[in-house]
């Protein structure tokens, strides 16, 4: 189809301009609930909380600071930060200084870190005291030129609440208010940068812009119907994919933010009945944690609370068990290159009409798409075309569409290959059923799911190439009723190779590794391969399966 | 403050493409509805339904039919329609085939709507057989090279169900699917056109872009707290400001678009109950209607059903007494120019805490933005500054965002003066109050609202002027129970004319103009002027009022 021309009548001397176009952001949210809802809470944290009009006077302060301190419109700040308040706080603060927020896993290693911080180039880091040891780990083999400046947040509800230098809390709650506040001059602008665990060894930066993060905001209150108002709890780590959008999503809103450092079954339901909490995310992770504590519970909850869990579907059990309680539980899927959910296993309102287990296999699938996902579809990754919706012919999950990241940074070959054919390939396997719903059949071949983080079974490889004994090493997910999976090592010991115990291994890879990426169970043994000499995992997966 | 340089690793090679980027534009609600809720109800009219499987497939004909019938992309298309399926449906049917939705209000004369067609460029238009004698009337001047074709809709509710050759429904509902639907290039497109009378007697005409309606449709379902699947009867009609995008937003959520031909309080009642309507939006005008009836409702209503009304904010009498019946009432404000309502009267909850009478005058107020409305402020409109937010300073609402008009068609200068500074001047006064809500206290000075319809108090000076007795007129609004506001005309005669009664002018005007824009009321006197002799408009509004 050809676009109209460019003199067409509706189109002449009518361009974009200030009065009727903006670039979108999530931005805009905390400006307009400041001066909305400038008496309403933003955020609690143990005894603490500001309202809105403070909330953004706190954020203006810091992006201030930020612009001082040399900070440039598209420079990288990274956050290492629990669920806190500044990291919280951050989302906003980083974006409104010009800079592009790089949130990072707190349970990654040293090594990974520096990498993180090395590759996305920060200049500055935002850091929670009680990591000390792993930023100062981190950053000691980055030469000091390269080294980015480090602002330390001791928090209050922290393990570590002494200030090193200048704190956070000094430059948020005090001094000069903001003059210098930016908004994007476009809104393809980066606000944010999310390592992935893909593949291969390295993590790949995936690049957020402004308007994927507003669309996505906006897109989560649709899909789950939250109204005015909520009170969410921090249960998802916002280092997962901006917390899936939901720093942006509760504000605009006028909802408040009950922070939450550690996340603990106890913990969540004292925040449910003191906090007045009305939803929370979190990966079947979170998910089984509160059924272990909610277990104990006499009475039924205050107030139905909504759960939106993502990744792997929980099981049908811990569903049933978590209604009971009055909890409410919608079942989303997404990848960080999607802004997290992208997918939702929406309602339909004639399956109440269904048998609970019928009713628990249908909410069980990963679903449709987000409006805000122009494109889904379980595709031949080859010939780029739909399988049929039989709910058994296997294919690729592909996403196009407005909340598909810009891309990774600085690797435009992994950018391209993940966008070839203008679909994104999410290396996920599914079926179509009928109805249109998508149903996972199994994670990307070389990426483990456990406790919610991704662990690529290749870096895992890796850590075990280097001990002396080992002469293949291939590791898969092992299916976990707590973690979801976790990994498991089959591993080939050399002819000459002494006697090699499976602890020997572990502890070899807790020293090289993160320690949630460290195998929990080693198996020896010669391993199955083809006949061109390739593993075959398939088999690896049947026995850790059966294990 | 400047851009990052071009250069930055964020956006290095990283260009918005088909897989991360496509344009906002409310057709993507239709496709993703008629794919995830195939089953579900699109609208019920009569004895008649649809699914969305249905709807997506009727629309997508009729798109194929216009292209067929030669409609290029950017090419008008009008429709003069009551709320009937084929007006729901030229929602999408129209932009899906690339042209532009020129809904045209159907109670104008055949002059104006003559001027519109013209103006506004159709080549085709859909016509409801009803209104036969005002078509013809209407295309009897239009020169026959540029008469555009008519496509006529015998609605089976309609008084006049008899075809006039091809049918719409000959087209929706039979022949060949599409081939050729078309989503836009760029979301900045034209998607409708919708005429307004402003301060001068030629409507101008508004053009929104696909971006603005999808914004305004998910903004719509945010601030009303819709959730999924509402059942919505169309009272509202969709030839105001594309029935205030909610043609878009019922579809986003699966919901079910109930038609009605005829806006009576009973059938609003029945539908109420036959149907499952959960909302409905209105002028004043509807209000009191629906209260009129309900006074004879001796039981509650069957679930709380929530409207949205616009404009004049009904008297608190009024929200009482429907609130009483099981009424839930939202109170908006916007222009045909901001897509309809932009700005909402946000319910506080501490506001539940106040005596009824408080409460009744804080939901009165017009209120604040909506998310999707970037700026709005009461300012001096020479200053272009705030007025202070102290409920007493007045100043003209001013508003600027994605959710303002592209601007008037082929009238730079209109679209300029609007748009001067960079700000959209809406020509209301208002207030400020310290909370940040707006309250108006004049509608712009030259415009009467008389049942929701915008009339152009000089168009109907203008008619006056044309019968020879008149030496000078000038018409202001005059409060009305019923109507909000009724046209009231002061008529000065000249010297040397003979007797002329108030009965003769109105009928005067009524052969010149649509009957509900002549006056109600006519006085007769010398005229209040200025030393510059300027006519006091002010005055003359203060007398009206005392009537």
């Amino acid at each position: 189809m050809s676009s109209p021309p460019a003199t067409h009548p509706h189109a002449d001397g009518l361009p974009r301009r200030p009065v009727n176009h903006q670039p979108l952001t999530p931005l805009w949210f905390l400006l307009r609930s400041a001066d909305v809802f400038p008496q309403r809470r933003a955020w609690v944290h143990g005894r603490r909380s500001v309202t809105y009009a403070e909330c953004l006077e706190r954020c203006r302060r810091v992006a201030s600071w930020l612009q001082a301190a040399g900070i440039r419109p598209g420079d990288t700040v990274a956050a290492l930060l629990p669920n806190t308040p500044a990291m919280l706080e951050c989302h906003y603060a980083v974006p409104m200084s010009g800079a592009v927020l790089n949130t990072i896993n707190t349970r990654l290693d040293a090594a990974t870190v520096r990498y993180i911080l090395q590759h996305g180039g920060a200049r500055l880091m935002l850091a929670d005291t009680e990591y000390r040891e792993l930023v100062e780990a981190a950053l000691a083999d980055i030469p000091a030129a390269e080294r980015p400046r480090v602002l330390w947040s001791a928090d209050s509800e922290g393990p570590a609440p002494q200030p090193i230098g200048t704190d956070y809390e000094d430059i948020a709650g005090a001094g000069t208010p903001a003059h210098g506040m930016r908004m994007p001059d476009d809104e393809w602008e980066a606000i944010s940068l999310n390592y992935t665990s893909g593949t291969t060894g390295h993590p790949k930066g995936v690049v957020y812009h402004h308007r994927g993060a507003y669309l996505t905001a906006v897109n989560n209150q649709l899909v789950w119907e939250v109204g005015h108002y909520p009170v969410y709890l921090w249960t998802l780590p916002m280092f997962h994919c901006n917390g899936w959008c939901f720093p942006w999503t509760v504000t605009a809103l006028g909802g408040t933010h009950v922070c939450l450092r550690r996340v603990e079954g106890d913990a969540i339901l004292e925040a449910i009945h003191t906090r007045g909490v009305t939803h929370f995310c979190g990966a079947p992770i979170i998910l089984a944690t509160v059924t272990e504590a909610a277990a104990r519970l006499t009475e039924p909850l205050p107030r139905t609370v909504r759960v939106m869990t993502a990744a792997a579907p929980p099981p049908a059990t811990v569903i049933e068990a978590m209604q009971a309680k009055g909890f409410h539980i919608t079942h989303v899927y997404g990848l960080t290159e999607t802004y997290g959910p992208a997918v939702v296993c929406a309602w339909q309102e004639e399956w109440a009409d269904l048998p609970a287990a019928e009713q628990a296999q249908r909410k069980a699938r990963q679903g449709v798409r987000y409006p805000s996902l122009e494109g889904l579809q379980v595709m031949d990754p080859e010939r780029l075309e739909p399988v049929p919706r039989d709910g058994a012919a296997l294919g690729e999950v592909m996403v196009r569409g407005n909340v598909v990241m810009k891309g990774y940074l600085r690797n435009q070959e992994a950018t391209d290959t993940a966008f070839e054919g203008e679909w994104f390939h999410t290396g996920d396997l599914a079926v179509a059923h009928p109805d249109g719903y998508i149903e996972l059949k199994d994670r990307s071949k070389d990426i483990i799911i456990s406790g919610g983080e991704n662990i690529s079974s290749i870096e895992v490889e890796n850590a075990l190439y280097r001990h002396p004994g080992v002469a293949a090493a291939a590791v898969v997910a092992r299916p976990d009723a707590k973690w979801g999976e976790t990994p498991c090592a089959f591993v080939e010991l050399r002819n000459d190779a002494g006697p090699v115990s499976e602890a020997e291994l572990i502890a070899f890879c807790r020293e090289k590794l993160a320690h949630f990426k460290a195998p929990k169970t080693v198996i020896f043994g010669a391993l199955p391969k083809t006949s061109t000499g390739k593993i075959q995992k398939f088999a690896l997966r049947e026995r850790a399966r059966a294990l």
